[in-house]
This record gives structure tokens, C-alpha cells and sequence, in this order.
């Protein structure tokens, strides 16, 4: 982005802006060419700037994502480390189940080429793995857990109440399931 | 099918074998078309059996949750309530995480139009009903869990692991630390 003129910067600002908008409302399969068609420019254009479903996912939902990463770095310092960690994990929750696309950017495959990491679910389980690890010490957490165990999670609850009439509700109470245990042994 | 006569029959049994086929190649977006091509029928044909994607993956898996069904309604005289839903659970996952399609088959939403349900997550919910309603009067599950969560978080689970190198053993994990607890309190 740094060599790019102004009007280059503006042109991506506005693809991305559509972008914003046909993910909202068709989720993980907005077409590209449609969101060519709407931003008033060609493919090619769209395709430089997103060459893959990955980078378009990635670009749509990254300031969202990086502002839950800042949060889990604020919570890292909280007095209690087991709420601290159930707030960050209801704030990942009500943003996958709210935000059509994301469960299925945080699920996204390796159709983009070996060797690629899902930068979504990696830079999340990056930024979870400090406040897992503090409630892990304060023995409030089951052995064994990972911070990619914990966005796996989220990303399954997202995905499976897509079509429920209230998702971010819905997923909110399946979370609260998961931490507390379905079946707990006693 | 009762009125159908023999040869329609066997036109049936040979394109649905080609869906399971295309089903496990391809996942939930197996494509008509390409089974009617495989089964040397033409696309109205496929679509007659099929008239959209819900009824093709219902009958892909159909048998599969038929038995599973079967196997909950053994499970439901096991003299360990809870031993009994976590075994039946266990079943659910390793078939939705392994079979490709199926979790998708199991979060199918609402666009075959609406008052539709969704029969595979519908029978599997019922079957486990019984299964959960034990387990709770034994004491051993959380307060609020209904069947259609179970079946929602096993849903999730194996959407979220499709990817993984080994999606059958990781669906496993995270469906014990969902029965269990990921930070239960204590």
C-alpha cells in the first residue's frame, strides 16, 4: 500500500467497502465479480487486490480482528483470569455469530495452496493463547486445553447457528455450555 | 417408490449411489448436474429424486442416521445414563466429522423454503431426546440442555474440524472437553 497514489488508495478503499457490504449479505460466498460490478471496476482489479477468497475474508474482516486481539491484550492484565477469559471468548462469540462470513473465514480450507495458515483463526489464537495461559495457572481451566482448541470452538458454534433466528443469543448460550461443561463429572 | 416399477428402481439406486459418491468427493456442494452426467441420466431425472440440495444430502445420509436412530434407541436401556449419551454422542461425531457433507447436511438452513425442517438434525434430536432426558433425571447434565443443542455443538464440532489433518480424532477431543467443560467451575 505504501507506493500507491492517492487515487489507488481511494480505489481500494471503496472495493473494500463493497466488499463489506456483499459479504454481509451472502457471507463467505460473495462473488467477486459482483463486488467488481458494484465498486464500478474490472475483475482483474478486484482479483490484484483480492487474489483469493482467503485475502478478500481476511481484508473484510481484519480491523474487526484486530480489534479483538487489542482486547484480549487489555483483559491479559485483569484480577480474575478465568472471567477475563470467558469475556473475551462471549466478545469472539457475539462477532462470528453476528458477522455472516466470519465462522466460515475462521473455518477456511487450504484451497488457497499448501503452507498457508488461516491468518483470521491464527492472529486470534495468537492473542488468546496469554489470557488461556493465565487461567490455566489459576487451575481454572481443563488440562490439555489449547488456544486453538478455544477458537476451533467458537468458529463450530458460529457456524452451527448460522441459520438460528437469534445466532448471537443462541451461540452465546451453547458457549456458555461448553465452559461450564455439558456433562460434567462430578 | 411403492408404485415405481423396476427399472425406475434401479435408475433410483444407481444415481444415488452416485451421489454418495459425489457427496464424499465433493462435500454439500456435490453438483446435480455432474451426478446426472455420472449416472448417464438427464438433470430432470436427478431432479425429480432430488428436487434441491436438502433431499439429495437427506438421502445421501439417510441410512447412516436411520442407524444411527436405532443404535440411540439401544443405548436408551444402558444401565449408565451418562456413559450412554457420551457414547451416543461419540457415534454422532465420528460419522459427522469423517462423512464429508454432513455437518453441512446437519446446519442446512431454511432455503428449500420455509416450514421446512431439517430432517437429519429433526430425527437425530428426537432420537436423542430420550438418551438426554435419563442423563438429566440421573443428575448428570447441566440444567437447560436440550437435545437440539447436543446435536447443534456435534454440528459445529465437525463443521470446524473439517479441515483438520485428522478431523475424527480432533472432533473427539473437542466433544470431551465439551462434555466436560473447558473451565468448568468448580
Amino acid at each position: 500500500m505504501t507506493v500507491q497514489r492517492a487515487d489507488a488508495r481511494r480505489n481500494y478503499a471503496r472495493i473494500l467497502a463493497v466488499a463489506e457490504e456483499e459479504v454481509a449479505a451472502h457471507g463467505a460466498d460473495a462473488s467477486l465479480e459482483q463486488i467488481a460490478r458494484v465498486a464500478g471496476v474490472g475483475s482483474a482489479t478486484v482479483r490484484r487486490h483480492f487474489p483469493g477468497r482467503r485475502a478478500l475474508l481476511e481484508a473484510v474482516f481484519g480491523e474487526r480482528i484486530e480489534a479483538l486481539c487489542a482486547r484480549a491484550a487489555e483483559l491479559a492484565t485483569a484480577a480474575d483470569a478465568r472471567a477475563a477469559l470467558v469475556e473475551w471468548l462471549g466478545a469472539l462469540t457475539a462477532y462470528a455469530a453476528s458477522a455472516r462470513g466470519m465462522g466460515d473465514a475462521l473455518a477456511l480450507d487450504e484451497t488457497d495452496g499448501p503452507g498457508h495458515v488461516n491468518a483470521c483463526s491464527a492472529k486470534l489464537t495468537w492473542a488468546a493463547d496469554p489470557l488461556l495461559h493465565r487461567a490455566a495457572q489459576a487451575g481454572a481451566v481443563a488440562p490439555g486445553v489449547t488456544a486453538a482448541d478455544l477458537v476451533t470452538l467458537v468458529t463450530g458454534i458460529a457456524l452451527a447457528t448460522e441459520h438460528h433466528p437469534d445466532p448471537a443469543a443462541e451461540a452465546h448460550r451453547l458457549l456458555a455450555l461448553t465452559m461450564e461443561g455439558v456433562s460434567p463429572r462430578r
